[in-house]
């Protein structure tokens, strides 16, 4: 098959399911973070996921390697990113599991329709320090800072989409926990997993992964960390049992 | 010195500045959230502390070790169990700095007056199950169960018992993590550090320790886990660092 490969592009392995993608060969690339998230949500037989802000589209496209659900959508407003995601599916065949919307989060429940889907997912811009960018239209800027959307967007525009009892998979920074837990609490989700990331065992979280289900009654459960790495540059074997090598 | 040891007492060995505490043999005997709570809380030279039901007094006796406060308190309603706190403070030679006072957490504020401590601490009754207590009167039920106390009624009274900038540092169960930052941010206090406790690295967290500031801005920092137990019945260092050994 011929993928149009635009300048500045490469395709990478995911070492699951032969699975590749497209990303860009210094500036638009996936993180750990969203491959700690495909690992912690959980897509059921039949299920249909959408994920918010996917760039890349690494996340539908994990999920789809990993679970059995229906359906799995990426949305993504840059249209750029978008693109990328878009050829990343075709190359990878998988044109009738996931599907790549260009359009806006905080349009999310308009485009898709209140109580769509049974999953949700996102890795969102972490930052809300927005007003120090030199440029936020950057590509880059606008994955990882509020510069088109917030917290408060995303958990809401989740709310919307879930149906009751349906579950919101977010990947964050330890340093908002409380924000988000008031956010999701705000609008309807309650916080039922929660796993801390730590670079090493004896140094501080630098990501928190949070499962949220809609509806749900007050009850969490705080699971075993992940430790990334045992030693200066070895990761643990955690995190190859989640890559998938 | 002569102590009035009841039946059933003994006189346990706290590793540290040779201070000792009267226990019940086979009862009322403080736990490792205790002394995880000591290790976690920080009281500044000049400070005053009170803890909120205080049981034997072990967190008011640890924090004088280890800190150069100007006070300590500890409130306990159970008279038997106050009786042995206020013992081991004369034990330990500490009518200066430590003093027991019997009374309801309920009404802490109005026993010692707003805004009047700097620090306070909290071991409070983990369980809100209490309606199927056999023996709800019994000390350990008491200490255990949300009796005669809930999580509300601890962390409004914290809250109030606090000077502006004061910090309330609490130990609890994580599944409770949700209700609990909900109740600290209902009554002003915003969660500013926490720290998981993990019988082993691969096992979820069976305690969680918090600091609160009252009136603190919204960031908080998840800090290193404590792992308990390096392999099965071996503790991990850290755990030998806190006890003091």
């Amino acid at each position: 098959m011929i993928i149009d490969l635009k300048d500045n592009e490469r395709i990478d392995d995911l070492q699951r399911n032969g699975y590749q993608i497209i990303q860009k060969q210094n500036g638009f690339c996936f993180g750990m973070d969203a491959v700690l998230l495909s690992g912690f949500a959980q897509v059921k037989p039949g299920e249909r996921a959408v994920d918010l802000g996917t760039g890349t589209g690494i996340i539908p496209i994990l999920l789809e390697a990993k679970y059995d659900g229906i359906h799995y959508t990426g949305l993504e407003i840059q249209e750029e990113v978008a693109d990328m995601a878009k050829r990343s599916v075709v190359l990878n065949h998988l044109e009738n599991k996931v599907s790549i919307v260009t359009g806006d989060i905080k349009e999310a429940s308009r485009l898709f329709g209140a109580a769509s889907f049974d999953v949700v997912t996102s890795n969102p811009p972490y930052m809300n320090d927005a007003h120090g960018l030199k440029n936020p239209d950057l590509p880059k800027a606008i994955a990882r800072h509020e510069v088109l959307c917030s917290l408060d967007d995303v958990t809401r525009e989740a709310a919307r989409l879930l149906k009751p009892g349906g579950r919101f998979y977010m990947v964050h920074r330890p340093h908002r926990l409380i924000e988000i837990v008031t956010a999701l609490k705000g609008y309807g989700l309650e916080p039922k997993r929660m796993k801390m990331v730590h670079p090493f065992v004896d140094r501080e979280a630098n990501m928190v992964l949070i499962e949220a289900v809609r509806g749900g009654k007050s009850m969490i459960k705080v699971e075993a960390p992940i430790i990334v790495y045992k030693e200066q540059g070895v990761y643990a074997d955690e995190i190859y049992t989640i890559y998938g090598y």
